[in-house]
């Protein structure tokens, strides 16, 4: 007959199970579905899981989780990278049903000669599945419930006995089972998908000496001042040939003057485009050793990948197909009416030969692949199919498992997480532009606690070469020092556009706009890295707080607590068994102190709300001893605009002195 | 090249598209989706839907929605009852991306002589997918675009006539036209799946004559006093013969005495089964006559379907394997441990002949169809098997589209929202146990502003022979008063159990139960339904109400509006295009006069804030001058515990007065 069982809203399941979940080595899955079924048997359920290449399921249990909503939870953790599959199987449980029943029947009192009978049936049935001793020790069970020779009080003990129950539960009955009937899939990344630390830099403005164009060499000097603030990647704009038609000059000129190094966004000239270097930067070799030195500082260095072209690129004239001819018989450049980029040249992917420009494109990757780059940042991918991502990036990883892409697309939402859901490892966010305490709550809530933390691993910069936020131009110091702790903390996955974050640098090139005043994109700059009114230790300071506790390199388990003044923003973070426990508050006024009371679901968080406990900030190394939900904090941004509070559960007390009692 | 225009997370579609959502004949159909590509081209995009038995599809256009989701949005009306599938296509609108692109360059004075060829090479493009005349102005079109005889200012003007694009989009280039994975499905019922007010009635207690067994006969007489109360579905409970055997006396005494009737619920006799008629009613005929009678009084009879059976039913007898039998030979009775109930013999479904009980449960409806019988009440769903409901349901409505099907199941939200997907077309609802505002607000925003809307239609019921609640137990005549009209005002669909209802019956059969005293499950009944402190006038100015507003006979307007005293509710319908509103302000507490200050979102209700309105009570028939989102509100529930107010948008002023100017 037509199964019984139902299984349904298996979560989590991204688009009907279109797209997988994403994990990192070493975290949980955990699984939910409403599972039931007509009348009221008992039912078993177990999630299965298993690793892509492997034919055998590994099962373990799922138990109800809500009393009465038919929600029932199991978990299971990736161990590997690669991708995982699950599903969940449930079936009627006849002998719990009977032995649930049984004691009822028990407890009132009333004749339960046949019910033994019954459970002698089912007990029967189940020696038939097993084997061996388990076999030979159900019979004898069955055997003695039937026996009219013992009295029945002994035989009600008997088949209620709890080793019974476990040994049955050993041999189910699944005739009943009932499969989801889909397998859904978790694509596992290395752990520094979960959380790292970027720092963006320009390469040729890494030159000691000011105005000289600088190379992977003087690169590699500047390692040990990167190291030492803690970041673990080192991301670098596009590293390849810059144009020379229509090259842009200084702070986006039209009009450049013969010694303007062009935007590195501008990719190609006659030494070459995609796979080449920029010659002034120095060769591979080069590259490949600053590659290496990096890694001893415990730096990933993360390439830039922008698929555009300049008219000077090789492949406009190997491949003008490749490209749209305008009915003058020009190409046509960028543009975004009325603005015009006449130094680019847009790939076409609309043509008949798209096969080969894919293939072409992903040879790109594999190029860099091949020296030793395993993460890669991508400029505006919404502007080149979806279609193509998800095919290059399943392409690259199933070879290649220990890659990551950081998408870098700031258009609206629904595109950004398609994108996500496609293959890309992070994605760029509009943390940038969310700077009230409304914003960042509703913000954060929706990437931290709705499905699409499933599948979207939020990156926040608090700048880009492209994004000097008004907050910043205006907020001084404090303004740099706050958005700083809010990207390393409610962000496991966080970068700075170096030095220029560092120095606080906040001039934009006019009012009103969001652009750098000289900035980078055009020109080489000078940046005197030593000045001590840096954020050099500050920074630092905060990633190794970062480090040292294990709930910061986590999203999830973000949430948010109620302060009763808006300019103070406050959440909290925990590792999965609370040992560690982060708050951090922000005073996201950059001009003003402020103070206000916060409050604490104490008991949820497992402190015991009748006994002191102890915060300690690790920015400043003060120590506060706060009581109850209700806690008074105050900061003044000219000192510091942040607390980042370790949260210790339990003070010592007179008990645990040795002589009490 | 693969597609690039992504359709995702359309709306409605439930569980992936597995399940139809449900209308009423004359509903609209609101379709939403996430549509978008990579890049910036425009995008055009339709709603395409059919009847089932149709091949053709009918498209009507999707519009943007909300600006930056890429949502977009379009509707249309179901007008038939049966089946309608529904998708969505959408495609990369290349003109419609030059058009909006050409406008803005035009703007910004910028040399566009190319871009005028361009456009005219898509006009040419278009006049090759047109015909007849059309095709002839587009081709001419397009040459005075590329003529260079025309100055270029007056191309231009051409190039943007809005009537060319009109044109233009009748022939779309639909090359790159992606059309939704899926078809989903609509169930489409009659007017009366949408509102309804049902009457039960117990047709034994129907005699004028008290002790007297009532007759279908008796019932006829009351026809005219239950149409009197504007009801229109008259509910009788199940009406086979009632079994003898372990029958329950009167207040479910296990003992009975010799004239007890037995409950209703306990089917099958020596005279019969679920086909058959209890001979104390009347005949097969008399049912007949009475059904024509309910008609003539605009009131349909709806009928109990109760797949149990006593151990005097035939099917004992003729299907012994339909029953699970114990180890001592013995069938084994319904039970809830500890509870017995040894006059019921549950159907056993897991059987090897469960293709023979499945097509003899289906042959039970068709025996009641066949004589006239359109409404169909469940007793007890949850206890069969889901795959049961899923097949019979469809495969009776495939020839009864006009069937409706009430789903009795008090049980976990998951099942019963199961049951309304698997083709219940009504659902019984938590409603009696929902008495404070906190509750009410929680559960109605569920049912009717979540995906819950579409397929589980929530009829409400005050009381049932089963449910009498503390509520009313305790609250006298303000509380039946306040219950019916939440009942009749937050459901369309609604019903009671009477003349205990209307008759304020209150009694218990002991302190902590929900059971009447003196239940007509057990025993007949006599009821004055001519009591003067009966509620048949308000029942009837209610259902006038309701009939006379058609904004009360939908649920998906529903929208709670704050009142500063937990003790007022208020809601507010509409009818789509909000010519009718009704605001509904009921005091929960049976036992105080409450007052308040109501909050209405006035702007959003289409009314002037600045300008004064009328609320019409139409229960008292009393009118208040309001002004401004704040009034208040006083209830007294020993007068009335409740307002009914029809809103009425403007009230004449000065200006209107024909001397004014």
């Amino acid at each position: 007959m037509p199964a019984r069982v139902i299984i349904e809203n298996v979560r989590p399941e991204i688009d009907g199970g279109r797209y997988p979940i994403k994990r990192s080595v070493g975290d949980p899955v955990v699984v939910t579905a409403n599972i039931f079924a007509d009348g009221h048997e008992a039912l078993a359920a177990r999630l299965r899981f298993r690793q892509a290449g492997e034919t055998e399921w590994t099962e373990t249990p799922m138990e109800p989780a809500v009393w009465g909503l038919d929600l029932w939870r199991g978990r299971f953790r990736v161990r590997h990278m690669g991708v995982y599959y699950y599903t969940v199987e449930a079936w009627l449980d006849h002998f719990q049903s009977w032995r649930r029943d049984f004691q009822k029947k028990v407890q009132a009192g009333q004749d339960v000669s046949v019910d033994v009978l019954v459970g002698a049936e089912l007990v029967q049935a189940a020696s038939q599945r097993a084997s061996g001793a388990d076999a030979d020790q159900l019979r004898a069970w069955s055997q003695a419930l039937y026996s009219k020779q013992g009295d029945l009080d002994g035989r009600i003990e008997r088949a209620l006995d709890d080793s019974l129950a476990s040994l049955v539960e050993k041999y189910p009955d699944r005739r009943s089972a009932v499969t989801y009937s889909k397998e859904l899939a978790v694509s596992v990344d290395r752990e520094k998908a979960r959380a790292s630390a970027w720092y963006e830099m320009f390469p040729r403005s890494s030159s000691p000496v000011p105005g000289r164009h600088g190379t992977f060499k003087d690169c590699e000097e500047r390692l040990p001042y990167v190291a030492g603030m803690g970041f673990d990647v080192l991301y670098l704009p596009p590293i390849h040939p810059v144009g020379h038609t229509n090259r842009k000059g200084r702070n986006n000129n039209p009009v450049r003057q013969p010694h303007d190094v062009g935007s590195p966004w501008a990719i190609g000239a006659p030494e070459g485009g995609h796979k080449a270097i920029e010659p002034q930067l120095g060769s591979l070799e080069d590259f490949r050793r600053l590659m290496a030195r990096a890694r001893e500082h415990g730096l990933e260095v993360a390439l830039d990948i922008a698929f555009q072209c300049t008219p000077d690129h090789p492949y406009v004239k190997e491949h003008p197909e490749w490209f749209r001819w305008r009915p003058d018989g020009s190409i046509q450049y960028a543009e975004n009416p009325p603005k015009k980029y006449e130094d680019i040249y847009p790939l076409e992917f609309e043509n008949e030969h798209w096969r080969e420009l894919w293939e072409e494109l992903k040879s790109v990757f594999l190029f860099w692949i091949e020296q030793g780059v395993r993460i890669f940042r991508v400029d505006n991918p919404h502007t080149k199919p979806l279609a193509f991502w998800e095919w290059v990036l399943a392409d690259l990883k199933r070879e290649y498992p220990d890659l990551l892409f950081l998408s870098e697309a700031f258009t609206r939402p629904a595109v950004m997480y398609r994108l996500a859901k496609l293959g890309f490892t992070h994605s760029y966010t509009y943390f940038a532009w969310r700077n009230t305490k409304w914003e960042l709550t509703q913000y954060f809530t929706e990437l931290t606690q709705t499905d699409v933390r499933e599948y979207f691993r939020p990156h926040l910069w608090p700048n880009t070469p492209d994004i000097l936020t008004e907050y910043l131009q205006y907020g001084g110091r404090p303004a740099f020092m706050a958005r700083f702790v809010l990207a390393a903390t409610l962000g496991a996955n966080y970068g700075i556009y170096g030095p220029a974050f560092e120095l606080c640098e906040n001039r934009a090139v006019r009012p009103g706009s969001e652009e750098y005043l000289d900035s980078e994109k055009y020109q080489i700059r000078h940046w005197d890295v030593q000045r001590p009114d840096g954020l050099r230790e500050f920074i630092a300071r905060v990633n190794r707080i970062r480090r040292e506790n294990p709930a910061l390199l986590n999203d999830t388990s973000l949430q948010f607590h109620p302060v009763d003044n808006d300019q103070l923003i406050a959440y909290s973070k925990a590792t999965e068994d609370f040992s560690n426990f982060i708050l951090v508050v922000v005073n996201l006024d950059p001009h003003h102190r402020h103070s206000g009371w916060l409050d604490l679901p104490v008991e949820s968080l497992g402190l015991d709300p009748h006994q002191a406990y102890q915060v300690h900030d690790l920015l400043s190394d003060a120590r506060y001893f706060w009581h109850g939900s209700r806690n008074y904090v105050e900061l003044n941004p000219h000192v510091c605009p942040a607390h980042i509070f370790r949260v210790r559960r339990r003070l010592r007390t007179e008990r645990d002195f040795d002589y009490f009692m």
